[in-house]
């Protein structure tokens, strides 16, 4: 089965909100193995709409379409839809007292335009919307189906997971099994230099190569009849790429490494607690995104002044003033002071200069230094990174961090 | 003009990447006047690109690219521009010297595959890339007019700043101007019933309201010969929409409530602390994002165990088993708290229940409560945010540390 992922909405094309559902619903698909051809998305405009859908449907036996089935004015999807599978548009009468029932029970009043989210294409199958006023809907003619959910991710999400991806596993057509490999410290270029052979001499199983959240990753996908054939052929190569670069490699289940560090924390009953500078709360902030992460992590202390530092962690000020708050010095210093002053087993510090100012000759934007204390042992590493921003030096600085626990504490135990 | 925003890359198709580049061209066409028609992706496949390509070109006569300049194999974008063009491909002897120089400069070693980043098509102007190896380039026959820049954002977006946008600038057909209402505390829906008529008559100025970042914006836009007569019929249409939704609306310049919050502690040299429990960090994160913000914020105190709650806050035992760690006496204990350890002239606080699990009957999850501690007098707010999920309850959970921010001293000063 081949795939067009279709995004209605103006505000996309303002660039007003970022399309994460096209790449949550592209995951998706590689899952279920049905090869996505296309991503398109077109405001609210019907004419356009109908060439994009006539255009997916040339190459694609399946187009999901998020967005456009709201209550406002410029929604027009449904009926356009209708209009390309020759449908006329109905009010489903189960959906309007579903409808009236939901605004009822928030005591909201239902304004008229409302009403429209009871319209459907007559021949539709309606796919039930517990977390919005949208429901969603299936169509399907002459061996084209489409699928049409609403655009805000916390309503569409739930309602793929529930209604539509059961229903494309029984269609797949073969079995995708794939296997990602989380590459650490080995650039993209030089990654694929390692295994170009092996690219090159590609069919099944396939081979790329991508970066992601600072790292590079390599992906190793084969499609065949049965789960067991697919999954034969994927470990056959991953052991060929293992020979070639298997130290750099440190997950083979597309496991982020704070997972890694994470799981290690949870088995082994180690607690955590972290003191930040540059990075002010962003390691905190990805620890916690985790549910259950209060097992591992006390406290994080984000000591963005000196001041701070000082009262909060116990950082000398003759320290501060002989080296400065971004030194060797003053991240052993913070490791030290957050490991002591929460009782963790482990304390992790970071002072940095995430720019775009504050950069020197000798400690330019992006200089780097991680401290860490295990059981009252202290360490620290510098890092220079790279990046050209603020933001991605602060991400790739909380990255380093983690990779800094995994070596210290998942590798060298 | 009319625009196709391009994007080529399997990983793209994959869901491995989320397509920002997409997002931020669209901003600035918006902001230079040039209609975004579609967004495209494909993947490094040259006919099916080939196809998009000649689609795009029904409607336009602009496309933008993204990705597919790289050194890797499967990446064929400029061969597929210069066929649709008509045009050989052919090595650049100065961009072979300066990628050549490059390599030198880094002391890297340049492997085989990289000799292909100094192929173009003949006919190609060459837009300079100094964050990476592969250049941009420019091609246009016939009023057709293409720009292909590499995929990745820290190389894209300087180039199109430097190179891109000015010459586009230079050949918009009229000036778009536009102002974006931020609207708090009012749902999408509602906010469009307000001002239905006025969209229904719509046509230029146009209306468009659109949901961001937990919030309700309402885009007013106006495409004229000069950008006076734009930014008059914009201006009309803004007086008629604050008539009816005043009070909600908190900007008209589309600055987010944290820029605003932001910009009154600076202009009063107050400082701000924070003490955060559920949403562990995302706060600090929030404020430090933005450069400069040492001159602000002095710490934050992320207090996720109940231990530390007491030892680094204040917090007594007793009100946190009389009451439990979600309560507004926590709330204000901590805002209290965090008041007097860091000395600043603001205290913010915040507990909650981010989810999965942890909700009950009494305090379901989404809960939250923000304490306010200024020059010492302390108060609390209770919300019960509707996310769904962990992710948004954190991030809408930011949001609404601020809006008491906002409203507690910039409205109410």
């Amino acid at each position: 089965m081949k795939c067009t992922i279709l995004s209605v909405g103006t505000e996309l094309l303002f660039g007003s909100i970022l399309n994460t559902n096209t790449a949550y619903l592209s995951q998706q698909m590689v899952q279920i193995g049905i090869d996505v051809m296309y991503h398109m998305t077109v405001g609210d405009n019907p004419q356009r709409l109908k060439e994009m859908i006539q255009h997916a449907y040339k190459d694609c036996d399946l187009i999901i379409a998020t967005g456009g089935l709201g209550p406002t004015q410029d929604d027009l999807t449904k009926e356009t839809i209708a209009g390309v599978f020759g449908e006329r548009v109905v009010s489903f009468p189960d959906q309007l007292a579903i409808l009236q029932a939901h605004f009822k029970k928030y005591n909201r009043v239902m304004s008229d335009n409302n009403l429209k989210q009871a319209n459907f294409p007559e021949h539709a199958s309606i796919l039930p919307n517990p977390n919005g006023t949208a429901p969603g809907f299936m169509l399907e003619k002459e061996e084209k189906l489409i699928i049409s959910m609403p655009g805000p991710p916390n309503e569409m999400i739930p309602m793929f997971e529930q209604h539509v991806r059961p229903l494309l596993e029984q269609r797949s057509d073969g079995v995708l099994y794939y296997k990602t490999l989380r590459v650490m410290e080995l650039g993209e270029s030089m990654l694929e230099t390692q295994v170009m052979d092996l690219i090159e001499a590609q069919t099944d199983p396939t081979l790329a190569t991508y970066a992601s959240n600072y790292e590079s990753t390599l992906r190793i996908a084969s499609k065949r009849k049965t789960r067991a054939e697919a999954e034969q052929a994927v470990e056959q190569m991953v052991a060929l790429v293992r020979e070639r670069i298997g130290p750099y490699i440190y997950s083979e289940e597309d496991e982020s490494i704070s997972s890694i560090v994470f799981r290690y924390l949870n088995e082994h009953r180690l607690t955590l607690s972290s003191a930040e500078s540059c990075t002010g709360g962003s390691f905190a902030k990805a620890v916690t995104d985790r549910p259950g992460a209060s097992a591992v992590f006390d406290r994080s202390i984000v000591t963005y002044s000196n001041r701070a530092k000082v009262e909060e962690l116990g950082v000398s000020e003759e320290t501060l003033s002989a080296h400065g708050a971004v030194s060797a010095e003053v991240a052993e210093e913070m490791a030290r002071g957050i490991y002591e002053v929460s009782g963790s087993d482990i304390g992790i510090s970071i002072t940095g200069i995430a720019g775009p100012d504050g950069g020197s000759e000798e400690k330019p934007v992006g200089l780097v230094y991680i401290g860490l204390c295990i059981r009252g042992r202290v360490q620290s590493f510098r890092y220079q990174l790279r990046n050209s921003n603020r933001q991605s030096i602060r991400g790739n600085a909380v990255v380093h961090m983690f990779r800094v626990l995994y070596r210290e504490l998942v590798i060298d135990k």
